[in-house]
């Protein structure tokens, strides 16, 4: 069996001991794991930023990575716990919308995480990271078979989040800024393949803000520092970018501002 | 033999290259260690900070874990370098307080690092990290024998932080707020133990700067968002928080701000 | 063979996914591999920095540990990627100078990184650190021979950064502040071997900013607190220092500070 991966993506800050306790219980139960986090920076309880961060990370990792996706605002009321296996990855989340996207994208099997024998002998009620996850995590990292956490349920009825795609008419797309990275970069949900369905994709116009934008290059470099520019980042997706600056900075643009791509001839 | 495992908590952050270096040190002695970070953002020299998350975090380890605590004002002068051995865990850290939970909760067996051939070759006056306690805590982690370090002495010599704990009468505890958590949720040294020794435990009131609460709840959920919440979280700590909201900055409220808990009939 | 070690220095940030998804391209190729965060709080695009925090750490890394060095405004344009091994170790980086202290004080064998069957099989123009620089460095972790990586090149025709060392005369060493770490300590880019060319080291007067301060001590304490100290810090380089203080803010000092060493008498 190749060497169990385990990923971790939550909104527990580094400040506080949370994440580190998470990998003392992982380390307690599976101490080979190797253990590796993808963000915990995630703005407190903001479930859709959480999901397209997993969408953009996850697939880098070593088929059946476990990934756990603990953005959990409902912690300690009744909502569930949920597990899936998705396009030879595991996920293990609250059913809050934050697998959003990978229920769009692949068939799933899915779980809910209801046998407690594998959580730790006390559960909190603010700290299932801890208390549940981490340990069911562990377990599956040496099992690999998500039916052996719960009862087995439909996928189709499990929480999404609404408006995580662009609106595509014949000659426009519109989306919205979903991330801003460290370098002021402003990502949009409009992805390429998004784009390709535009009947001319070389003749667009980008509008976000006051500003236009009339076309999408390859890399920073191909406009002069300081300069607006739309490229296909390295998630896949639309990104407005300044050369050598800070987008975000320049722009003055928030995360879910609205990102239109028009067509300008067919 | 069970897998080794290290963690760290310090004062270092991460923006300099100092907790990368420890682990590079631990990686050239005992390169199959498994090294958790705790944290890394105890507020410079804060000792009393440190000796909380410790003790919060430390028990949620594999049994024999070493836990490296360096957050040392005193890096250079003669204070001592100490070990501890208690409750099947071992502590590395100067002997300046840090440790004052455990040397208050359990019986331990303590050594002074004086086999300086465990040390890094040469030894800075500054950064003691790096050239003591990184590379005695590999070597550990391999013996597991802390009277491999040095000397051995008696744990009742070694120093202890004052106040750490609340003042308990029959009708009323005084504690304090001891951490605030990314979440602006409000930590206390209140534990539920100190809580049960009150005659009447469900009929209490809480006062937190000009605020009173009135019972301890399980869950955040229990009130509505935006509403101050008392609860025993997830370390056994009496906490205030805001369902859904931040404490911290809706009471403008610090560490070290006096919280009590009054009988209100008996 | 011992066990396999990857440093990562970036100015990647902790807040996006993009260093944990390096982490799953590594852990991918080489799941055996130890990965060790020097720092990926670098300035953004700050080269320079980046190449005094390398020269800071990787020694104290075990032989033959791959150093990922990626502070690259250069990504997507035609600027190399080169691999480098020296004193033992080997080092991956755009060919910007960020090994210039590598380059400089050791004899390198040097390669560019063209085989690109080692790159992931789709190479976007804005993230090399997850297409190129990780799977390269986890190939390199396995077969340690960095001429499998690509065509051999001569170290001489790499790119230095210029005014990296303190101008010495026969009386004054004329050099800089080139780091402020998390505690203000400004570090400069004097070394204790530039300081011993001095006819008599112990009389001395080092001017930074308006300050006088008349010798160097061994350690924090051996002034008061909140007194300005010079010391020989943990990398071997002059600091300036406020014992229980913080030097940068106290003097409002900024990377790129004058710093004067002179002899008052010989």
């Amino acid at each position: 069996m190749t060497q169990a991966c385990i990923s971790l993506l939550t909104d527990f800050g580094l400040y506080d001991e949370y994440v580190g306790v998470m990998k003392g219980v992982i380390a307690s139960i599976n101490p080979h794991a190797t253990v590796i986090d993808i963000s915990h920076h995630i703005a407190p309880q903001n479930i859709i930023q959480g999901a397209f961060m997993l969408n953009s990370a996850y697939a880098f990792f070593p088929e059946s990575t476990v990934h756990l996706a603990v953005v959990d605002p409902g912690v300690g009321t009744d909502r569930r716990i949920i597990g899936l296996r998705a396009n030879n990855h595991f996920f293990l989340a609250p059913d809050n919308g934050i697998l959003t996207c990978i229920l769009d994208n692949y068939s799933c099997e899915a779980v809910t995480l209801s046998r407690s024998e594998l959580y730790l002998p006390e559960v909190s009620c603010t700290f299932h990271g801890r208390d549940i996850f981490a340990p069911v995590a562990a377990h599956l990292s040496n099992s690999r078979d998500i039916h052996l956490l719960g009862q087995t349920i439909s996928p189709t009825h499990l929480i999404k989040l609404p408006d995580t795609k662009p609106v595509i008419t014949k000659t426009q797309i519109s989306g919205k800024v979903i991330m801003i990275d460290r370098f002021g970069n402003l990502i949009t949900n409009i992805s390429k393949n998004d784009l390709s369905q535009l009947p001319e994709p070389s003749s667009i116009v980008i509008h976000v803000d006051d500003c236009q934008i009339f076309d999408i290059k390859n890399h920073y470099a191909q406009v002069p520092q300081n300069s607006l520019i739309a490229i296909i980042g390295s998630k896949g997706l639309l990104e407005i970018c300044v050369n050598c600056g800070n987008a975000k900075k320049i722009l003055n643009i928030k995360i879910g501002c609205r990102v239109q791509v028009t067509q300008t001839k067919t």
